[in-house]
């Protein structure tokens, strides 16, 4: 019997994993089949599974279940009893990021324009905002915010930052939600790399959206339901916004939804994390947790216990 | 009668300069029309100007010829005898070197196939190989190879520079041209940003792509020339290689060619420097060059005499 028994969700993972350190077998069982054993020490979840899927772990005792999002809206109302759930910090944030910087310049530069040009073979040159010397308010100070500013200082960007709070840190001045309906007119861009919670579920909605500046970019990496997304529709379709976005809601968004076609928006279909290296920080994380656990460590990254 | 007669070639520059520094006449002038004088002191041209119409300029005594482009291939031959030709120093490499990110960004996030994918309502959802962790490969150490390199900074890159000579500068080590056979092979991304003249021209053909490891971008943010298109064609039509480019040759690319619609090719039509911040930076340059030009001092940024 091993110290520890270790569920990877995919053969890939175990292939990667494997030879797994000594004490410890990993088995491949992702939820909605039939469990391969009543108990895991340690069962990593799918990429991207939804909230309500986790009712898939009932009866079953996983001491310790390692997500492979950041993000954990949903999860206390579905995980059943008995889990601690950890979530994977520092798998995701440099790519969404890195994310949020492709769907800003894309959309400074004209990039949907040329791509769509191209089909009829036209040379579509025109003028576009840039970046440089514009004013981008950037709501979140967490992992995938701080990836942000990072990746913004050398483009000579007017960064304002907001959190909960107004402090200060490492970054500089971090201003507090309660001055936003001063800050947003002032903002050529704004960036949303909140989590999402009852505070911010919805928080960009009509009124958020008209303080902001005619022609402003709206930039979510955060989640869709952040965004009133009927509201961000009118927004746009009236002329007056522009959006870039990699989360959605609903999500997927629908075939049919306005949002897909309307001039000035940019959709990326929730490919924040989703890049050749985030397997690489996955197993890295999957491999500390292992090695917490069979010296008899709590996990890291632990954020409820059901 | 002024002490300076300075001609721009529309009457927004005019305006933007107006009222203009004691002792100047600020006329408007673009090349092809009759022109409003026999000599000025400063004539800035129009952007984007091709070099044989610079042959306008005979008959004319302007003792400054101001461009509003970077590069000057082609000005030696064509432009008439008795003028000072300056370039645009400072008013495009920041910009270019911020389309090279976009362009990157773009490129290795699956911008374009979510922007086709669009059209029809399709969420998308795969992985790109991001940007992160990519060996990238800059060819050139001047204005715009330096913002190329400024930008990517943040980005976790394996960044190598090669220049003429091997050497070393304030941003590390550089390596001469004479390696390129060796480097080509390791790099993930390729990103031109090198002048075009005798020694460049055409430097990118069958020898270098075939050196470049299968599946790599090549990024030309320099001059449509530096690269052999038909070489090019072949290599990213037989899936091998991916580009994304901001210059093309010829210039425009014309509407049947098969670059445009090839899977992994990027094209944006030469808007490097072409942003909303370029009216504001070459005011700025034509100030300083009325400012030294009263004071009788010699213009900045002057490359040839004729």
């Amino acid at each position: 019997m091993p110290d520890l028994l270790v569920a990877v969700p995919d053969a890939a993972m175990r292939d990667r994993l494997s030879p797994p350190p000594s004490g410890v077998e990993l088995v491949v069982w992702a939820l909605g089949s039939e469990p391969v054993a009543e108990r895991f020490d340690l069962l990593v979840l799918p990429y991207m599974i939804a909230a309500p899927a986790l009712a898939g772990l009932a009866g079953q005792r996983a001491s310790v279940v390692q997500a492979q999002m950041l993000g954990y809206d949903g999860v206390a109302e579905h995980l059943p009893p008995g889990h601690v759930y950890c979530n994977a910090v520092d798998v995701h944030e440099a790519a969404t990021g890195e994310l949020a910087l492709a769907l800003i310049l894309a959309s400074q530069r004209g990039i949907p324009r040329f791509v769509t040009a191209a089909r009829d073979g036209e040379w579509a040159h025109e003028r576009h905002p840039g970046l440089a010397m514009q004013r981008v308010l950037l709501l979140g100070t967490g992992g995938v915010g701080r990836q942000v500013a990072q990746r913004l200082a050398p483009f000579d960007v007017e960064l304002t930052r907001v959190g909960r709070t107004a402090r200060s840190d490492d970054l500089g001045a971090v201003h507090a939600w309660g001055e936003l309906a001063e800050l947003l007119p002032e903002a050529d861009i704004v960036v949303l790399a909140v989590p999402l919670d009852d505070s911010t579920r919805g928080m960009v909605d009509d009124t958020f959206l008209a303080a902001m500046a005619p022609g402003a970019l709206l930039v979510n990496v955060a989640r869709g339901p952040v965004v009133d997304t009927a509201a961000l529709t009118r927004a746009v379709a009236s002329g007056r916004l522009r959006a870039a976005m990699d989360v959605t809601d609903p999500e997927p968004l629908p075939p049919d939804h306005p949002l897909w076609t309307l001039p000035g928006v940019l959709i990326s279909p929730h490919v924040g994390g989703d890049v050749g290296s985030m397997s690489r920080r996955m197993d890295r994380l999957v491999r500390e947790q292992m090695a917490l656990l069979l010296d008899g460590a709590p996990p890291k990254n632990s954020v409820l216990e059901t």
